[in-house]
């Protein structure tokens, strides 16, 4: 079969999405969810949508019953956790009894909540597509994560930052929005920002509450131009027509707010978070915003770094900053969500000393204010000490502060992974950064919930990845990425292979099951493959400057931003030791501590992040360090070819459209795997004169 | 005395420009260039405007005459070579007599042409202020060069392309647009991109005029967006109203074309120049362009390179597609001017053949070409090989194209020599590629003329630094490199010391002569400063890749762009020798190339654009290269402060506006300075393991 560009994008909508008709089956349905409330009346709207006449008429027949249940009948069928709440019980009879069109026993959905009553509504669905008939099933389901968070960064001015797919679909630039559907803006002109395209909206509303995700936070946390005036009328009033869409999918909605914001709003001469002006201010803001938005969810807030302004320039603490939008907000019930990625980004690569070195940045700004934030404010912090690299240790705030309600923080979006050119399906670094032991046996994942003040005010957010291009992701598979992060968020233990075939079985359902199997498998060895030509061992960022894509091993060398690999003709690393470098390493408790310590007891993937090795230096495996750099370079690119080679097999299975984007992508992903090859290793090569011991082509 | 920046800009016109009028003189003005033509019309209106009646009454008298010769009389004056008739006789009877009041001996201006006396009338005016008296004089003057051209890389959105001086005084954003002074447009909206501002235009035009600038090339090479259009009516109209400004003070006003108008206006389906529907565009267009600009220069063309369009792609040569605008001008009496500026930039780093050497681009682009251009052709080569480099040998394209109309091309805009901050007037550098010898005793400024099929169509063109900022150039000292390169197209040969000091006390007539001169000297010695610290020994492009300001030791190393340093553990540069590189000094006549072929012959400014050397390798004093380099870039740095020093001596002799603007770009200098020092002696430290001899400290 063909799909035309036109139909391809719904057509992701309804498989990715997993809301195609069962074919052979009439229901009746009856859903005691009656409320009035915004997620009960999308849920009966959904049930309409979905479960209408079939199309053939030979159809077998079920009643299906939704309806919520007490707490006591929750605890009964073992919903347990701090989301409990929004888990789900699906009965399916046995199929012959409907086959007889006899059964007597319904198919049940039932959850505590309507949100889980909508969550269970699209994994019963899920389940009857596309096998096309219901199995028996009695299966009980709850998410690991009371906070499923998504954050936008888009821009109002259509941009999206770190967006590679293509403009915003919340916002766009004056003349390339739609407004169709929207009621009037006052002004027709420049500041009114929005896209207005509802259609695409509840789409991607749509899908994220089909994955299990809760929340979302709708701009960039860099807030700027008329963003920063979100929180006011008139754009207050358009953000509430968004808002209402994505509640009705039971998603709480956030802004980001820019912390200087009464200062450049109503002119304000002070920020100071404990000035009553300021606070007086933020309250008047949040009542506003709650008469429009009664059930928002709150605010995200970077403060004081890379250039934003914040509490310090006070003399106050981020404690200080968070408390003040959190009492502001805990009158409405809402949260404040404060970002721990704070560090100097006019860092001098001269400096060597523990306080330059940006790993450490994290934890000095926050471990002292462990305890002092408000029960309604949440710190949201980064998996790694840095960024987002290919491979970075635990950030060791989340061993540190366990008197603070926490959120760890991922990227869907492929900032440093490959832009969505090249195939990279990060739930194996995701799984392996979220169980992390924190206590013994007890990962990261589940003592956040464990100690937090508000084990409600806990979870994952992750900056998403979809834009206007036609498939939403600019790599059609890159659309796995956000579905695997809903998927994550809800089972923080879910086996990368199931995602992978779940995602593709339901986005490819013409494809045979070898095939859609073939395409698990890409996705699969892509985070593998892709870290292994894309900076060695962990020393990070010697990507390119220019966006993040592609090498450039000495392109922040001597920048300000306090990244660096420190080669030179002897080795190459960071030393974070106690004993030899920054003490970064005695940051961890220690045991970890003591791991780190030793080059030898170093994981590899996080050995150079923590050690300045020589080039001889032995690997746990007898190879020397370079040697096993020009290893991991070459077997990087030469796998590219392998995923090339399996998706060429996929073709007569995949619609045309689809198949020759992400084949023109995985040619670009070779160019570019190549171009990491050759640069690292002649870079290396250069430094050390060692020539590979395989005597592979390393140029002069 | 203090100066505010209301008042800056026009105080430069005044002193800069040297048009004050003569305090202690009543003059009376005879002009017997009583022509009707453009510059006829000016020079009156410039009498009146500065010979006006004089602020204090009891002043002396004396009678000026301006008259044109004939060219026998311009013989017996001695102005001779191609650029004669531009030249001009000034005689001043002795001072006394005019003190006397009955001196009967007129001052007497006279040239061959109206344009020559423009330019005497203004050195006449420059000699007469700021003595504020008329010292006896007889001197004649005539120009080195015929074609002394600026190009203006103004783009029609307003920017500058290498700009560092603000926006463009031609173009505006729209609503950055003044307009007042120009007549309607029709469409008053976007298209008009058109800046208006004609008092700035003629200030700007007055002071190309002053230091004899004789052509002017309205836009950008790279011709984007409306500019594309600027030969089309409504824009040729607007065009036209500044190009009579222009002409009116001498100068022929060229447009920069892309060679792919006829498609993207008229839709022609090919661009091939021997095309005769393609020829027919450009005759039409070049006959519509001469109703409106009758004295029209030409056309500037960019072909092929850097993704322009060009020939090539239609299998022909640049001497076909210069052809093609030339037989179109002909007919009209105007001139194309191409560009040998072409080179593949896509090069592959990893490509070390000698095809891949950008050094060979424009010889192997070119020098087949020679004597195959048309009489009204003119090739515009730079001065070096590379791109306006610290330090580049001379293009050996001057040596192998004796058939063909050159222009060498400099560039007045700091792009790669400190963007205006970093004080850098590069008048030593202009001359010492003006005087390479191209033959025994003859340097290439003087084979420019001597074999060219037309040398009247031979000269020097340079890229303008003029833009927006209160004083026109940013950093108010980079005016005297706009006013040198004036100086320096005039007469090749003229010393640096002499053109600084005029340009210092023109600029700051209320500074003493010991600070005008401290103000000379820190120009002087400004080239030679930035030299030591930013690029060892001619390796160039270690900088900065975002904008070229600031080093970046790696920022092209594994670049597309051809320019690379090949540092590695062992040693640094490019070996562009026969017997072992790119052959590239094969390129040049026997002698220089056996004086490049050897390390040991090779000046040492130069030394690692020629080869790759070791780094303990012996330069001619001595030292080892490592030292050498090392030893420029602390020297460099700290030189710096002696710039700054010089510039405090200078604080209360100079307006505070211009001292403070100078101070706080001095400062950022030395930050840049230190930065370049410490990256690069960092950068090869790192490589080689080597320290410094006399123990300053490198960062590790």
């Amino acid at each position: 079969m063909e799909i035309t560009n036109d139909t391809a994008d719904e057509m992701w909508l309804r498989a990715s999405v997993m809301m195609r008709r069962a074919n052979h089956q009439t229901f009746e349905v009856n859903v005691d969810a009656t409320g009035e409330d915004a997620v009960s009346l999308r849920l009966r709207s959904e049930i309409v949508q979905w479960l209408r006449a079939p199309l053939v008429s030979d159809s077998a027949h079920a009643t299906v019953i939704l309806r919520t249940v007490t707490a006591q009948v929750a605890d009964g069928l073992k919903l347990e956790g701090p989301a409990a709440d929004e888990g789900w019980h699906i009965h399916v009879p046995a199929l012959s009894e409907h086959e007889k069109g006899k059964s007597s026993d319904p198919v049940i959905i039932e959850s505590p909540s309507t949100r889980g009553l909508l969550y269970g509504f699209y994994a019963w669905l899920e389940g009857a597509v596309p096998s096309a008939s219901m199995k028996p099933q009695d299966k009980i389901s709850s998410p690991d994560q009371p906070i499923r968070m998504l954050d936008q960064w888009d821009q109002s001015d259509g941009s999206v930052e770190r967006g590679y797919a293509g403009e915003s679909i919340f916002y766009g630039r004056w003349g390339s929005n739609v407004h169709s559907e929207f009621v009037n803006f006052p002004d027709r002109g420049a500041q009114d920002v929005f896209r207005g395209d509802t259609d695409r909206l509840i789409a991607y509303a749509r899908f994220c509450a089909s994955v299990g995700i809760n929340a979302i936070c709708l701009n960039n946390v860099n807030v700027r131009g008329y963003a920063i005036r979100f929180i006011q009328d008139p754009w207050l009033s358009r953000v509430a027509q968004i808002a209402h869409i994505f509640e009705s999918f039971g998603l709480s909605v956030f802004l980001s707010v820019n912390f200087a914001a009464p200062r450049i709003i109503s002119g304000l001469s002070t920020l100071d978070p404990c000035n009553s002006d300021v606070q007086q201010w933020w309250d008047k803001t949040v009542d506003r915003i709650y008469e429009r938005i009664p059930h928002f969810g709150g605010f995200v807030v970077k403060a004081d770094s890379e250039g934003e302004p914040g509490p310090y320039q006070y003399g106050r603490t981020h404690a200080d900053g968070a408390n003040m939008f959190a009492r502001a907000l805990a009158r409405h019930g809402g949260t404040v969500i404060w970002r721990a990625f704070v560090y100097n980004s006019h860092t001098d690569w001269r400096d060597r000393s523990a306080a330059a070195d940006r790993a450490r940045a994290a934890w000095e700004n926050f471990h002292d204010l462990d305890g002092k934030f408000a029960k309604n404010a949440v710190l949201q912090v980064k998996f790694g000490p840095v960024d987002f690299q290919t491979s970075e240790p635990l950030n060791p705030l989340f061993f540190a502060m366990k008197h603070t309600n926490l959120i760890m923080e991922f990227e869907v979006t492929a900032e440093y992974l490959g832009h969505q050119i090249d195939l990279n399906f990060p739930l194996p670094q995701w799984e392996q950064m979220a169980s992390w032991l924190v206590e013994k046996n007890v990962p990261v994942s589940k003592t956040l919930g464990l100690y937090a003040p508000n084990p409600q005010l806990t979870g994952f957010a992750a900056v998403s990845n979809v834009g206007m291009d036609w498939n939403w992701t600019g790599n059609p598979l890159a659309q796995a990425n956000l579905f695997g992060y809903g998927r994550f968020c809800w089972d923080n233990n879910i086996p990368t292979t199931s995602v992978s075939e779940q995602w593709s079985a339901l986005t490819f359902p013409r494809c045979d099951q070898d095939h859609q199997k073939t395409i698990a498998r890409m996705l699969d060895q892509s985070n593998e493959i892709y870290k292994h030509y894309a900076a060695p061992l962990g020393v990070g960022f010697m990507v390119n400057r220019d966006g993040h894509y592609g090498p450039g091993p000495d392109d922040y060398e001597f920048s300000r931003w306090g990244t660096y690999h420190f080669a030179d003709r002897d080795g190459i690393g960071v030393d974070r030791t106690q004993s030899n470098g920054t003490g970064y390493v005695g940051l961890y408790p220690e045991k970890q501590a003591k791991m780190f310590e030793n080059p030898n007891t170093t994981p590899d993937d996080v050995l150079l992040f923590f050690h300045h090795l020589p080039y001889a230096f032995r690997m746990k495996d007898g190879r020397s360090l370079i040697q096993r750099i020009y290893d991991d370079h070459f077997e990087g690119a030469a796998r590219v070819e392998d995923l090339i080679r399996q998706w060429n097999s996929c073709k007569k299975f995949v619609d045309e459209c689809r198949w020759k984007e992400v084949s023109h992508r995985l040619l670009l992903q070779q160019a570019n795997a190549c171009e990491w090859r050759d640069e690292m290793c002649t870079f290396l090569y250069r430094f050390s004169g060692i020539s590979d011991e395989h005597g592979r082509k390393i140029n002069r």
